[in-house]
């Protein structure tokens, strides 16, 4: 038993992998956060998509008026998704690259500077913000993840 | 090799992972029916969003009318993108929470409760059953995803 | 430090492991590049959906005629969702399934066909190649997965 308890915490000894377990627990809450968001818009704009879900408005007509989609609604979709199509693969390759043994300074700057830009990129998207904020966010992100990859497939390439 | 074997086989012999990889396996199986579903009620209602997906139902006006959005499978694709937007949390934090070094009991209820949790959300929309029923299981496989997120920050904390 | 350095860089000693993260990182970058390809889309085709993203083209009704859909932008985002829904469960069950010690070869064999399946996937959608081009693309990448998902289950089985 406690050998496999010695096992299991190897991976978290390291310095790095603590790093990377850190951001990407940090990034992954703001990403669920997206769904309250979601809700509250959903909930004080009387803006929904499920016919069951407006039940406790009444039947019929009366009910049916409050299926239909909401501009602030679907602007925190759309921030949503982003996070999915870019988070994902800070994850699997953030994963990846902290396994490849990299330095702890240069871990915690690529870590740091996405989970920074990911936050700004919400605040960009809901505020919303005049462009190229958002684009911006986007773009150090996105550039921070293909930095990751590229040390990554540098360091493990077996095709 | 035989080193390298052993290595590879370190992660999978811990219980507490054993259980992450089989719970893991199943709600990932249980994403991918989605996208059987979908294409099931796409192909039952004649319902596709493709010109190239109606080509098999003859040329121009004929097929064009098959390009449109039905309620069936629009309501398996919002489940579906639901399932992405919770189970990719659990995936990730459930990793690092299961290197995390929790008690093997402590891991498995929540493993249980969250893969118990999606299965009902899946069923709730489907059918679909009048609300609380599909807001509190999202919200039961939720609250499980942030105990785990919890526990991990804890446990690895660098900054 | 030195024994920190030893523990972080045995998963990536492992040949399996090697062959998992350079084909996750190629199948990354390939979803990553959907957002470009998007936003390619959008701007060639002047097709946005967020006021602020056509600020730059005038103000008032001069730059509302640019917040329209775009049939070619949203090919590009259904084939970015259908990643999305494919690769996140390539990568969770990938993972695993490096981690329960399969051989090199069988490995490779899964590897390969999954990454070359889904690029055809994203060309047959994007072009398109009239069907069963990009459902079968889309089969055999789902298979692939669904068959390590089966060999992880055999392993670590663990309710």
């Amino acid at each position: 038993k406690r050998g496999k308890m010695a096992k299991s915490t190897q991976l978290i000894d390291n310095e790095v992998f603590r790093a990377y377990a850190t951001y990407t627990g940090i990034v992954l809450l703001k990403m669920m956060l997206m769904s309250l968001i979601t809700a509250y818009f959903r909930i004080t704009k009387k803006a929904f998509v499920n016919p069951e879900d407006t039940a406790s408005f009444g039947k019929g007509e009366s009910a049916k008026k409050y299926l239909r989609t909401d501009p602030d609604v679907e602007r925190v979709r759309r921030g949503h998704l982003n996070d999915l199509e870019n988070i994902v693969p800070f994850v699997g390759i953030g994963l990846l690259y902290a396994l490849s043994g990299p330095e702890l300074s240069t871990a915690l700057l690529h870590f740091r500077i996405f989970v920074g830009a990911r936050i700004l990129h919400t605040f960009a998207y809901l505020i919303p913000l005049p462009q190229p904020g958002r684009g911006l966010s986007w773009a150090v992100g996105y550039s921070v993840t293909f930095s990751m990859a590229y040390r990554v497939l540098k360091t493990v390439w077996l095709l």
